[in-house]
């Protein structure tokens, strides 16, 4: 007899596209079933070329992502998008979620749009967002374009799960350079000046890459590249040096360098994971800790006594000296 | 015969200033007997009062935090102030490496000063502030001030570390709130616009002021002041709004909410790195994962096999079922 899971290893695998969006679901929502499914799917699939693109709202990001999308489809490859929306905590609603797509990508089945919201934690949805990649090259999709606002931690994160990461700014990002953008500095592969016509993209330009120039890594110096989405001029540029990257990925060997990386942490934070959860569940952390946080709180009790308790509680030999080593 | 960490132990309950510093090199470097040292400590020291001030590069943190330690030492109060530097792998220098001082706190002994550096895991980082905290702590320091720069994620780590998390901008920070201070504007409990006498304060002043009528948390809807940290002017209400939000903390319990939440993830953070120094140690986890990353990258074995081989080797119950429930 099959199980649901296989049968929607299946499906997903025949391309199916409703059961791709229900397979998402399940692991946005770490519905049971997950680790079977990808289990399942994970030795099927392709390695899926992964280009993240981020940058702050109203860069244009969705722009440029829809048009490199449509390069690829010209070429007959299927693409994946994936936007992440931090959601903030003030209103409620995601930056991205009310975004509306070129009509013609919308419609067309070469096409895997999903957005994804911020939920709980930060590393929740990175994990996620690989998770979701794994879904979408057992499909066959070719390359998935990685959509995040950068706000924050978010797109640092992301970033850890892409091949190239493409930072999009303004001209008028200029302003902020020193102080704002050290992460998003050190993350990009390339970097585009989207809506190139305004006062200062020049001046930016020449400031990022002399900025970029003293980065250490030698191999690679990140190109600065000026476009408009909307009139699409300097995209097919953009589309090349993307390839460009995709290119001096394979060759270099830092493509295999990255993907070694990301696979070790990803297995790494399964085995964290299951430990963690034996812990809460079966030696009731949690009531071990909320029975222990007043004295820990009062300073009648000090936090590595209480976690070596919990760990004798769960069975784990509890010596902390290893600290020390 | 008393160990070297009993040693230490006493002589840093004494206030010993040379001791101080040695323990905090311990802690950030993660030598041997750190965590009998913490132990040791933890529950003779006092629930010291920690106040974060982040912001961009520029913006007078230094200044302000240095008269907001000025004030406690006129009430004869003892105060460390933390600087947290993150370091940019561009330059290898530090933001806040060099920065000068006033001459009379640097001398004074009520007065604490260090610097950390990031180094490795922003993670880390945060432990070590935390564990910095737990010594001043215990040297009887009454309140800690915890200066970072706010360009990426350290900033939203450090904040969690805080009882009061103060967001010093400057006038120019105005144009770019929304793209990117996110982050910033739902952890700060004080906004402070620094060199208000620059064009756009009061303007800088009501944008921020509607963006946080918006916040659901209305016990406290958080203040915007101006100072002119150079002259004084606007400190003493400052001081003022920082004591108040001190009491406030302590009236409406949300103090001791955020000190529970701070030390239950400070205990699950010990029992976490324990259990995985022992995977790494006893199972050989390094080699496991470095001869089975192959197979993984070639797509013939899956992450979740592979985390279940290592977690047998490890002696622990391999199920990743769980994952499901």
């Amino acid at each position: 007899m099959r199980t649901d899971a296989e049968e929607l290893i299946g499906a997903v695998l025949d391309g199916d596209r409703r059961a791709v969006a229900r397979a998402i679901s399940m692991v946005e929502d770490q519905l049971p079933g997950k680790v079977e499914l990808l289990q399942g799917l994970y030795t099927r699939g392709n390695h899926t070329y992964i280009c993240g693109v981020t940058g702050p709202p109203g860069a244009g990001k969705s722009t440029l992502v829809d048009k490199i999308a449509g390069y690829a489809r010209q070429e007959g490859k299927q693409v994946g998008i994936v936007c992440v929306d931090p959601t903030s905590p003030f209103s409620g609603g995601a930056l991205l979620g009310d975004r509306i797509r070129m009509p013609d990508l919308s419609t067309d089945p070469g096409v895997f749009i999903r957005s994804m919201a911020t939920r709980g934690s930060r590393g929740g949805l990175a994990r996620a967002t690989r998770e979701v990649v794994i879904l979408l090259g057992a499909t066959g999709v070719d390359q998935v374009l990685l959509e995040t606002v950068g706000v924050g931690q978010i797109e640092l994160d992301i970033a850890e799960t892409a091949d190239t990461t493409m930072v999009v700014l303004v001209p008028e990002s200029g302003d902020g350079i020193q102080a704002m953008k050290a992460g998003l500095m050190e993350i990009g592969d390339i970097f585009v000046i989207n809506k190139a016509d305004r006062d200062g993209a020049e001046g930016l330009k020449i400031e990022l890459e002399s900025v970029l120039a003293m980065r250490e890594d030698k191999e690679w110096v990140p190109p600065v590249l000026k476009t408009m989405a909307n009139t699409g001029e300097g995209t097919t540029e953009l589309v090349e040096t993307v390839q460009e990257h995709r290119s001096f990925l394979d060759r270099s060997g830092e493509g295999e360098r990255r993907r070694r990386q990301r696979l070790a942490a990803y297995v790494m934070e399964i085995v964290l994971e299951t430990l963690t959860r034996r812990l809460w569940r079966e030696s009731g952390l949690q009531e071990q800790l909320d029975g222990r946080l007043d004295d820990v709180m009062e300073g009648r009790i000090d936090p590595f006594t209480v976690a070596e308790e919990i760990l004798t509680a769960g069975g784990m030999p509890a010596s902390l000296e290893g600290e020390d080593a």
